[in-house]
């Protein structure tokens, strides 16, 4: 690019895939990026903005060659362009849906009127489907006929007279079979058709659960109005994993290596603030034994290994938990063994740390009574830990509030506040 | 189950697809497992036994009746049988390898020769393929004489006379084209082939990363020998994740709710004692001020502040920096970039909470000097945070340690160890 050698560029970018290119383009900074795209001029594949981190992408879609973008949006199957503009601003939106051609404009329109993350926006539009009364060579008649197929597809879907998916039948059982052969004789076992309005999750989750590679989406009336591919899944699967991760590590929805400063400082500030009023409430407990720390400064020293302890294994607990959530692995059915089990968990290591506590309290402070009460402390806050990191991850899951965000912050409160109060407490009793 | 009417359980359990049984069985207690599988009788669908838990799963088999479970695993396709067997205890293996036909054992036991977690355990052994030279027709034709299909597929893996894959055509364009056509001209753009030892998760990278259906896999001589197919690459996607997700939380690898009490306590208390070496080596830090909290008491009071600020801070860095390191968003070329960023943010977010903390100071304890203390070391300790839980996971992953394991105990260390520091410190020289 610094030789600004066009034909070179080309050679180079040549045999990489859309998705290397993208990866390129948000790893480089602003100022090359720009010089790139410029230099790269004529031709942008359509795949690559679908690839792009979505602060990249406005970034990129403002620098293109308005004639340049129209291309490359044309290319796309609809459900890549929704997944394309439906995070954009309005301005950015309408000269895309503009180049469009009339019939991808209204299948766009179409998919962006259901609500955001739906199965609705995820499907595509172009299905290949078939009535259920035909046979196979039917069938193949029609797809070598038809000169409009989708690029990818992988079922056809049967209908009934009312366009009502009935089953999928894959196209290598189709192959397969003999021309005379009745499709509706090859449908697969396993057929699931989701709702327009489905939540994407759901979606995603049925795909995992059940192997799906492609489903129907149907409308109110049950109409099939598209079809969900298992790459889309999985991409989907990918991002609520990720968010999954960031939320319970308190960094907030969509964060990525391309946002500015200040849209991270904020993202992460929330998080931090609710730390804050925790750690201020611990302190408060810590307040009300200021005369027993100064009466003994030691036990100053050793407070947070208590508390400290008590936040790991709770975090422990609640990961475990969220992730059996989110994963509806834990149900009614098994919630009490499962609080039961983290709470042995936690009085078991409690247990064994308490009893490496204690010797560390009376070889470091020669107090076997000093030992006594961190070991004690110990053995509280695992269990509590334990009990804690799961029922309140079940607790906020049945308030419909998103364990993985809100979790972590009870957790500590209680395991901070629990530490530092039984350890604490302890000391004033037995030692002073 | 209880009024033991076998007919009825049929009757339940009929519609249900062998995913959802599995979850059934993993949810209920051992001892109604014991009686449902033995009410539920006969047969036993293989897949059920693929859906579940390993735990589980060697209790059920050891529960199932030989003749049962030889029915059930002749049923599967190759893959799912290595899945199966993998982590099985010899004699187990043993039993299901003898119930398989002949061709069928020797297909898994050489896919048992690759390494665990590589491409080769994770292929199907059951290939479409067609010589390149063919035209559509032949390829047709060969389908339909072919009594053998695969269940599920979604190409033709075109091959060279020494049967090496040299394209991928989707069954959808064979089906839209002529007979006369030839086949190599339907290739698709996007084609890569997996060596049979590769790892896994740089197969399911590449399955996400460029939206591959399936992919075929090559021996040492390029020769082809199995197919991965996009729904076991999402499954390989779903377990990194979740093991990443839980090796943040110190969990360790493969935790499932079915574990058992004391091997859950085994798995948690490495993390613990790595916590505690890291809690104690803070103590020791504090130690050094004895003197100074003994002087001024509300300090003890205020230090875990700092601490956990710091510790929030370094969690949601190294969060963002281990994701990013996973998805291979973080490399050379933007390195610095991040490290940058990641300072500014706890600079910023550093300054806020230290005007928060320097007020809250001076309204509670009365002393502007104590406020003063505060606000610096949270300015200092969230500025480190920001870089240590940048640097210190990119550090491991350039020394082949996993960041998501290990990054989480060095950088409390650091925002421990500099909070308390910087806090005890200055206000042993300020204040006194």
């Amino acid at each position: 690019v610094d030789r600004e050698d066009q034909a070179q560029l080309a050679d180079l970018m040549e045999p990489l895939h859309a998705a290397d290119i993208a990866d390129l383009l948000e790893q480089i900074n602003a100022y090359d990026r720009k010089r790139l795209i410029q230099l790269y001029g004529r031709e942008f594949e359509g795949e690559i903005l679908s690839e792009l981190d979505e602060n990249i992408r406005e970034e990129v879609i403002a620098i293109l060659n308005p004639v340049v973008l129209a291309e490359a949006v044309r290319d796309l199957e609809s459900d890549d362009v929704v997944d394309l503009i439906e995070d954009l601003e309005e301005p950015q939106q309408e000269a895309i849906l503009e180049a469009l051609e009339d019939s991808d404009r209204i299948a766009v329109e179409q998919s962006m009127s259901f609500p955001e993350n739906s199965a609705g926006r995820l499907m595509q539009r172009e299905v290949v489907m078939a009535p259920e009364h035909w046979n196979v060579g039917q069938v193949i008649d029609f797809m070598r006929e038809s000169d409009d197929l989708p690029e990818q597809f992988y079922h056809v879907v049967l209908v009934d007279p009312r366009l009502r998916p009935v089953g999928n039948v894959t196209l290598g059982r189709i192959m397969g079979s003999p021309r005379n052969v009745q499709i509706s004789d090859l449908m697969e076992e396993t057929f699931e058709a989701f709702s327009a309005d489905l939540d994407e999750e759901d979606v995603a989750y049925a795909f995992n659960q059940y192997h799906l590679i492609s489903a129907p989406v149907v409308d109110g009336n049950g109409r099939l109005v598209g079809v969900i591919t298992i790459d889309d899944a999985m991409a989907v699967l990918d991002e609520e994993h990720e968010e999954d991760i960031l939320r319970l590590a308190g960094v907030g929805e969509e964060s990525s290596l391309s946002d500015r400063v200040m849209d991270t400082t904020k993202k992460r500030f929330p998080w931090l603030a609710v730390n804050l009023v925790t750690a201020i409430l611990a302190s408060l407990v810590i307040a009300q034994f200021e005369e027993t720390i100064a009466g003994f400064v030691a036990l100053a020293v050793l407070m947070p290994i208590v508390a400290s302890m008590g936040g790991n294994a709770g975090t422990q607990s609640l990961t475990v938990a969220v992730r059996a959530l989110a994963t509806r692995d834990l149900t009614g059915s098994n919630v009490w063994r499962v609080i039961r089990r983290e709470t042995l968990v936690g009085l078991i290591n409690g247990a064994v740390f308490a009893i490496v506590m204690a010797l560390i309290g009376i070889v470091w402070f020669g107090s076997p009574l000093l030992g006594a009460v961190i070991a004690i402390s110990m053995v509280i806050n695992l269990v509590v830990a334990g009990l804690a990191g799961t029922i309140i991850p079940i607790v906020l899951d049945k308030l419909k509030i998103d364990p993985a965000l809100a979790s972590g912050a009870f957790v500590t409160t209680v395991t901070d506040v629990v530490g530092f109060f039984a350890f604490l407490g302890l000391a004033a009793m037995i030692l002073l």
